[in-house]
């Protein structure tokens, strides 16, 4: 059994956004929880498992799966008739998990940067900047209309989650911005918009 | 046929140490490259393909790997006799891909700021910090010798190496502290040390 806490409009919404792609709702139990937001809302729901009250969490048959990337890697291998990510054996799989080890290594630390406003030299040597993460996504993106090639995967998924949130941090290149367009377009994308708003809804009723 | 670009006493020592406990020598072409150090000694080494100049990066048949933990994940995959992951399928491989995630999205941006001195709220909000880091490594390591349990394993190699680099900034807690000389005492840390002590003098005299 695989069990999800997930709050709306989360970092966890990827992973909403991820079941709604793998067509795999039967088997995961969903259980909306709250969290700490930046503006200090909210706070650490004793409903969810996650030893500092993040999410997204999932556990599958009473283990613990924390960090999107990992969680997101682990869905698509346990589910891979849906072709969100290249298995193991796959020519491209090295590819796959470097975009997903990419985003949370580097590109998540780097919009946090620029949202804080923080900058610092042992954060350019450590992590680079915006200009080497938009040149690695432009190379990727003129060569082919997605990150793994001619479709959409759950490396295109994760890595413009942060652009969709922060339509500000997105990088002002034409290849980037209409692939940006192109996994919006994505059905999931919408779905997962209405999944959030309806629970949304629920959590502000109760 | 798998080419490792790697620069002695460097992240990718990590990678080096992993090939010495898979026992994958024969299979893997190394190659010494220069980087930009901290000091701003080195440089963007035109021998090394990364388009940033950084290590470790992984050349398998082609396609490129990048991200310590990404090619940690891929090689303790391709070689899984040596056991040093759970593979997919293994009811642990989710709590693996966790601590390899949580690596790069966490540790190390916890322990940059640590060392940068930078302190923000919204670096707090999304990464934590070192009490959460050290109240997981703990609550792990007071289970078990080893953070997957009985065994050294590719997440510990991981997991350890930035407190062997940076003594000052491994956790006060005794559970910690012996799993540092536990990591330590395993014969792969020394064999690295020597491969990187001889390459560096290697590289001085070219």
């Amino acid at each position: 059994m695989l069990t999800l806490y997930h709050s709306p409009r989360t970092r966890s919404s990827r992973i909403i956004r991820l079941i709604d792609e793998l067509d795999i709702w039967p088997e995961v139990d969903t259980r909306i929880v709250s969290i700490t937001h930046r503006d200090g809302s909210g706070g650490h729901d004793s409903k969810n498992p996650h030893p500092e009250g993040k999410v997204p969490l999932l556990v599958h048959d009473g283990i613990e799966i924390w960090e999107s990337n990992a969680i997101i890697l682990y869905l698509t291998d346990l589910f891979p008739k849906a072709g969100m990510g290249p298995v193991v054996g796959d020519p491209q799989r090295g590819r796959y998990l470097s975009w997903l080890a990419w985003y949370g290594n580097v590109v998540e630390p780097v919009i946090v940067f620029g949202a804080a406003g923080l900058s610092h030299p042992v954060l350019d040597v450590t992590f680079r900047g915006v200009p080497e993460m938009t040149a690695r996504l432009a190379q990727a993106l003129e060569e082919a209309p997605f990150l793994m090639g001619d479709r959409f995967t759950a490396a295109d998924l994760l890595l413009v989650s942060p652009f969709t949130w922060f339509p500000e941090a997105a990088p002002d290149h034409p290849a980037i911005k209409s692939w940006i367009e192109r996994c919006e377009a994505q059905p999931s994308a919408q779905r997962t918009a209405e999944f959030d708003t309806k629970h949304l809804e629920t959590e502000s009723a109760a």
